[in-house]
């Protein structure tokens, strides 16, 4: 388990029980499966999205069993994007270790992904109502149609931050927001409170994606876990880079239109840094983190109101 | 509209239905998702999944805009998996047309195949219960497993009869099981009778398969609509070659051994036809085909049980 949740033990046990029911329901005759999918368990991600679910749970009546169901679902659907994600991405690493794309090939991770799709909604129909269900199914579409977006925007010079907004909420904000969401919901919050929180994760997921952006011009390799540059290589043009182009004078674009070496994601960074780009989505991503804060202090007073706080503050407050 | 259903203007008018709630189902603002999904619902499939659903429907109490929905959701199931299958297989064609994973490239296909695992739930979750959610969730994740153990399995001459029995029970039979079950539970049958409807479905399935894998070896590349000997080609073994390998000498294995030229794939086949391979596959066939065919006589009389004799002796009893 990742020493993320140290300072909160009631939540790491509970996260622990979580990656419990994901390991037994993973399991199964085909032992190639289930020891890949064993490993993408055990690989040590925070488990964010189940956390959100967990501590959405806190502000109403908490039912530990079926929270940690729901939060297995909900973490196992993310992994199941990942495994596709890395295919987009010819990734060979995540979280430190190999991705299933890198160590079993391309066709395996195709439908271990499908796999573990299934497996989610299985889980999901034992532990939750039809209509949560159809939200979930709304979420996976939506990630999905972020991917395919970022896919088709690749190389293009010409994505607009409103077109970057709309892929990385769909790809990353909306999850975060139906975990929070899902959480409160299901252990009888009001619909407000709910709505509330739902938001909440909304302004966490688009800071978080944002500053996960930024890392790829700011961040420090041996810290981010990736090679710095990589999206930039990949032909994905996020935050930093979308403002920079509205100022560059030719000299990136120049750049951008041949395939980049070293030398040239050195530049760009520079570049995008001196014209602004890296300062203007800090401070976008600085805006989404108070309008999380300004709602996270409008919650019921309680401990899961001080835990989401300091939790937004340790993922959105960081060094980037 | 395949005029695979011409004699039957019922059923037909209603898998039309079952494809504009498909065609509705996938609109959405990424215009290159929906008309990639367009055209693949508008390739001139059987619809074979949705008319079994309909036709279990008839058994009961039949509704129409209920089931026509249902038969949507299976289908889109089914096309989800095509999609990611052709990846697997490097198709270039499927029922004529080009591929996703061909035309747009194989991550595109991952998402789009994603895409419409999301759309077919959130359909699904409109229309039915959590039960059959359950259910079919679990037919997905049999799949699944299904085509990663037929990967697994590529190039391995000691798969067994069993193994293959198994795969495709998972790969293709489950799907027809559940199409039948599914479409006489909802209409209010008795568990009695969809389970007899969801066994007649399962044998048919085996039978279809097992006759779709001989065509490899005996078919009209024109008449089939992929090239003959691309099961072998890639490695993937079914019964006619499971079965012929029981008897072989060696000279079989000795060219599964190395890379496959066009006169090694004629000479397996002829091998294939000369130890008994081909004939002792249909003997199979004819065994799920009579199991079916026998309990689809002992189904109440009427025009649906016509029809799905007829229908599964138009799948089964063909020339292969």
């Amino acid at each position: 388990m990742s020493n993320f949740w140290d300072k909160y033990p009631m939540l790491k046990e509970d996260l622990e029980m979580v990656k419990n029911i994901m390991r037994k329901s993973v399991k199964c005759n085909e032992k190639l499966i289930e020891s890949a999918l064993l490993d993408l368990i055990d690989s040590g991600g925070k488990l964010l999205r189940p956390a959100f679910l967990l501590l959405g749970g806190r502000f109403g009546y908490y039912d530990q069993k079926k929270l940690c169901s729901l939060g297995a679902t909900i973490e196992m659907l993310h992994m199941a994007t990942l495994v596709h994600d890395d295919i987009l991405d010819d990734a060979v690493l995540r979280r430190g270790s190999q991705t299933i794309q890198s160590k079993y090939g391309k066709n395996y991770a195709v439908f271990m992904g499908d796999y573990l799709f299934s497996k989610c909604f299985m889980l999901l129909s034992n532990n939750t109502s039809i209509e949560n269900m159809k939200m979930l199914s709304k979420a996976v579409s939506r990630i999905c149609a972020g991917e395919i977006d970022q896919f088709a925007s690749q190389f293009n010079q010409n994505v607009s931050v409103k077109k970057y907004l709309k892929r990385i909420g769909a790809k990353t904000a909306a999850l975060f927001s139906l975990s929070l969401y899902i959480g409160a919901e299901e252990s009888g919050c009001s619909k407000k409170l709910a709505s509330k929180l739902g938001r909440i994760g909304y302004n966490i997921g688009m800071a978080f994606q944002i500053i996960d952006d930024l890392l790829d011009y700011t961040g420090d390799e041996k810290v981010v876990g990736k090679p710095v540059g990589n999206d930039l290589k990949q032909g994905i043009y996020t935050l930093p880079l979308i403002y920079a182009l509205e100022s560059d004078k030719g000299d990136i674009r120049r750049m951008l239109s041949k395939p980049l070496c070293y030398e040239d994601i050195k530049n760009i960074v520079k570049l995008a840094k001196e014209l602004g780009g890296i300062e203007r989505a800090r401070a976008l991503a600085k805006k989404y983190t108070d309008k999380a804060f300004k709602d996270i202090t409008s919650l019921p007073d309680g401990e899961a109101k001080v835990i989401l706080m300091e939790i937004a503050e340790k993922l959105l407050v960081r060094d980037y």
